[in-house]
């Protein structure tokens, strides 16, 4: 081949600009900049088959820094994966293309995770590059022996999320992870030295990154940088010294060029200054062959992988666990059958444990942690020991205190594949790690949050730590299974669910305090439903109460309550709002029927109540901040006993 | 006096196990283990007058390792502030209490800022510190001249947002911020470096801070090196090796010490230790009155800058910017007529922009910025020059890429006085420093959020940069007003609200896309009643449509469509649902009236609106998550155009 380094790149910058041009929108600069570093990565160091865009064994890329998203798409297209396609390219930014604005890991294979908020992307990577040696420490060099590599840019860098990503890779030594890290001194508002002056390698290598700097133009020294950082043992960060837009004239070097269409003027000027000839959303032949053969460098190892998976002894065990599928015989209903024999009363984190203890047995898949709240959120158990930097193999990991750390962390390793991470830490605190929660949701991975001390039933840490409006505002986060179980058993069928969608996360909101098994006669997985009745009216039924986990306690006992003065009530437990609205409408109707009252108790905001109670309902909740006291204290406090709830009901139905 | 640093710091010691033993709930190790360094701090560092907790140019004081609210209880007590009394003390953590579990700024004078949320306390105390310095600039050394201190432990510095925030700080060369580190290497679930593997002192160093070590046992050790923070012109960071729990013999420099009351006979064994024989809850006479000694001593120095003050030309202005007092006649009703003159089609972000060209020279007190998207959020105006390290006295900071940290900043900046703070982001990263925006609703403050490109319309960024849950999610928020305009006149008016209301956060959702103005005529702030009827029905009313933001057009586009057929719609408008539910009931339900179809148009959610339009009325919005494509394109492919929204009304009609 004598197709030069420059002209492989300028492929790339080529596309880049034609596409944000066509759409005038995109982001022109960060591919323009970084094509050269991105040609020597897929050139020499990606291992990858574009034939088999997911073989297990390949090195992942995350282009952390997604609003670029045209080099991947270029990269993608140009070393021959079957899309996107020239026309996807040429539709980059409409409607139905998957050349979508950011990059989507649901629309093209190769792009590994979906990024563009800032840093999580890079956090993401983290996750992939732990899953990547845990499953080499569990199945060997043979079928585990990959890298993580992912573009950054100084927004990535910036974001907390990724200062909480780099101190556990560096803590875990994560060797086969290596950030190149698009230097171009601008960020949107100007230059980076309007917003920082921090010593960006000084600052990795404090958590214990090896770092390295190149001249980002200069492919030689890319290469040689980027082999100094594979022959280290660990993570490395590659300064890259790069000009955003390079190609463009003009408006290189200056913010301009990020996030906006060059312009015709300049798209002409550039293609001078390239010496680039060709029409947009054309290769010369000579480029388009001399990238298809950097396409076609990984199909031979991959063959070879191939061989060694078709001999090895674990090929089954691994196929399935790569395909995300659980044991065939998986089920919880023997451990079910336990609880139903001996009630007790734990709370809902308590239970989570001991329901972990038979998962934990059975799925050698799940991976847990908790950002430093392991004895509060109960996430340990005893076949999980600790994952650390001495040895992979481990089931547990010690995510410190980086709540979005974690999160991001819990979604690379869903989109590695081969594990199934959950991670808890307080439900209060999912405000911090919520857009890692949101990404997990978008990008239907199956991560577990285990999020306990749902309520002022926590006590005394008082409103700092008492959820009010969490719960209800993550059940509208698109594709998120949000679990509130009201006792043992419940929890334990959220868990059975949660582990059985591998098309999205989940969240358990579980109790700090104690709850009564409510639960005694073997069934059906209940919770599956969403709600159902846990409790039928003795009386005339007259109303319905509706409530969740640690409140349906209070509801049967205001049934009782309401059933001695000959008002029958119902119960209805409703473990997941997602679940109950999935049911059939005749379901719905017969549970929560719109002639009798219906009243919700929830220790939280009764926003959005309405849409189960109707308006003419009752809702007992919480609408302003919590206080600090006792749990017990709290709950009178804020009018939530069966006790204060009660007489309301009655006086409701006399005024009707 | 004769008493002991050690006798002093034992009486802080003595408070705290046995608060914590008589909630039988609490944090021991760290108030214990940092006593000795908090001595040293009040007793000679720190400037305060107990007798005038508001003094306005007092140093501030952060312990941002909340959950060791005794410390701060017992040192607001032993100095000499009204609260708390013994008695507040005796009942720690029990319901209404001032000493909530969590140290709160609304329950106590003394204390800055509510902390518990790790790294927050530390983010805040940096906008304390800008907001210092910024006044100092613009009020001179006679009356601004205080330092801000943190206690801060390791969940402190291992969270995301410190990292954010320390990159602040050391861009803008804080050097009037000191945090002392409590380094006892132990977190909750065990020892530090299970999680971490750090050199945080270099991390600071890498950012631009000054960095120094001391044995925080030795309190002449903590001296020097406090005096070298005092000493050093860069922010500095003071790591105080202690032992957690420090005077509990069998207990302390172990995780059990962190957040458990350390048992009756643990607590005798440390009296036994600390050589500490006075009952619980008494402190001996001696070193009572060496305490109130060091709290007296500011006393001179405040009655000095009182006097400073009274013969000060700038008195009546500083005054009034500290108590948080407008100017008495600031109005937008000036500039509101020139729009209501000359109607504009403008995108809301540009009528915020616009209308901070009005408000920010009414008003000197407004601190802006934004999170690298300041062309984008159009958050910053020609009277806004920036505020940078070598001149503090600018109105526009540039936070860079840290959404969490600038949120948190803006709280501390809003807990100083003197300042309004705003600053912009996208919408969706609203979600990166949600944590941030509910503890300045938890503490009251005046924080203004400019959260742009507001829905689907901001096009072809695609899902990643949709808000779809995020509206709906802000408006559960307890004390936290969110509004969404609906075109430039409303825009001015909710920024108008949202600088009269001093006593809670704000946060104004503004599109990327352009808006016809709708308000034409002269009138009062119609957005203060929350919802308002912007157009009347023609024909006999059947419907209402009630909308928010870049909707409402479509809404009124709708309503046209069904006059034409010969049905009566009103369009409602509402850009605050929590001024709305503020309004008398009679006004409600003339607005709503339960029986007409009521219809909700929202380019987000449905989520929610059940409220407004009952289980009957239909909802038009969005409950997946979006995509990549034009903002019309998209408006089409969501459904929410007139023409498609109109024929689902009239056959919701016809079946009725």
């Amino acid at each position: 081949m004598t197709v030069s380094d420059k002209s492989l790149a300028n492929a790339i910058r080529a596309l880049s600009m034609d596409a944000v041009q066509a759409a005038n929108s995109g982001h022109p600069g960060m591919p323009m900049g970084m094509a050269d570093v991105a040609t020597v990565l897929f050139g020499d160091f990606l291992k990858f088959d574009p034939t088999q865009p997911k073989w297990a064994d390949r090195d992942r890329f995350v282009l952390s820094a997604g609003h670029g998203s045209m080099l991947i798409y270029s990269l993608l297209h140009l070393t021959g994966y079957a899309r996107p396609t020239m026309e996807d390219i040429a539709s980059f930014r409409q409607l139905h293309s998957p050349c979508a604005g950011h990059p989507e890991n649901f629309e093209l294979a190769g792009v590994e995770a979906t990024t563009g908020p800032l840093g999580s992307g890079l956090a993401t990577a983290v996750g992939m590059a732990i899953a990547e040696r845990h499953l080499n420490a569990q199945f060997g060099d043979d079928l585990v022996d990959h890298r993580t590599w992912v573009i950054a840019g100084d927004g990535c860098l910036m974001e907390g999320v990724n200062h909480e990503a780099i101190g556990l890779a560096g803590h875990l030594n994560l060797g086969r992870l290596i950030v190149l890290w698009d230097d171009n001194k601008i960020t949107i508002d100007g230059a980076v030295d309007l917003s920082s002056s921090e010593d960006v390698l000084a600052r990795y290598a404090a958590t214990g990154w090896h770092v390295v700097s190149c001249d980002g133009h200069d492919v030689a020294d890319v290469r040689r940088a980027l082999a100094e950082a594979v022959a280290d043992s660990r993570p490395s960060i590659v300064a890259c010294a790069t000009k955003i837009g390079y190609g463009a004239p003009n408006k290189a070097g200056t913010s301009g060029v990020h996030g906006s269409a060059l312009g015709t003027d300049e798209v002409a000027a550039a293609r001078e200054f390239l010496d680039w000839t060709a029409e947009p959303f054309v290769i010369p032949a000579d480029i388009a062959d001399a990238w298809k053969a950097i396409g076609a460098k990984g199909r031979d190892v991959r063959a070879a992988w191939e061989g060694r998976l078709a001999s090895d002894e674990k090929t089954a065990e691994f196929t399935r666990r790569m395909a995300g599928d659980l044991p065939a015989d998986f089920s919880l209903e023997a451990y079910i059958d336990t609880l139903i024999a001996n009630p007790q009363k734990v709370a809902t984190r308590k239970a989570s444990e001991l329901a972990l203890g038979a998962i934990n047995d059975l799925l050698p898949e799940t991976l847990g942690g908790s950002a430093d709240l392991t004895g509060s959120n109960n996430t340990k158990t005893k076949s999980t020991g600790p994952l650390t930097k001495d040895d992979y193999s481990g089931r547990y990991v010690y995510y410190g205190i980086r709540e979005f750390g974690m999160a991001c962390a819990m979604n690379g390793m869903a989109l590695h594949g081969g594990v199934i991470p959950y991670g808890g830490t307080f439900l209060v605190f999912s405000d911090y790690m919520r857009g890692g929660i949101r990404l997990a949701a978008l990008q239907q991975q199956r991560v577990i949050h285990v999020l306990t001390h749902d309520s002022i039933g926590l006590g005394e840490d008082g409103p700092t730590h008492q959820p009010i409006e969490h719960v209800m505002s993550m059940r509208m986060i698109p594709n998120l299974d949000v679990y509130r179980p009201a006792d043992i058993v419940e929890t334990a069928e959220c868990w059975e669910l949660a582990l059985k969608d591998a098309t999205g996360p989940s969240v358990l909101a579980l109790t700090r305090q104690n709850l009564p098994q409510l639960r005694t006669e073997k069934s059906e997985n209940l919770s599956a439903r969403g709600g159902y009745r846990l409790r039928s009216a003795g009386a005339e039924r007259k109303v319905v109460l509706i409530a969740t986990g640690s409140e349906v306690e209070i509801a049967v006992d205001t049934a009782k309550m309401l059933e001695e003065q000959g008002i029958g009530a119902d119960v209805v437990s409703m473990p997941s709002w997602a679940h109950f609205e999935a049911q059939p409408k005749s379901y719905k109707d017969d549970l929560l029927p719109h002639h009798v009252l219906r009243v919700s108790i929830e220790a939280g905001t009764t926003f959005g109540w309405e849409r189960h109670t109707g308006i003419a309902g009752l809702r007992f909740g919480i609408d302003s901040f919590g206080a600090s006291a006792p749990a017990e204290a709290l709950y009178d406090h804020f009018g939530l006993t069966a006790a204060k709830i009660a007489p309301q009901i009655v006086a409701a139905l006399n005024n009707n």
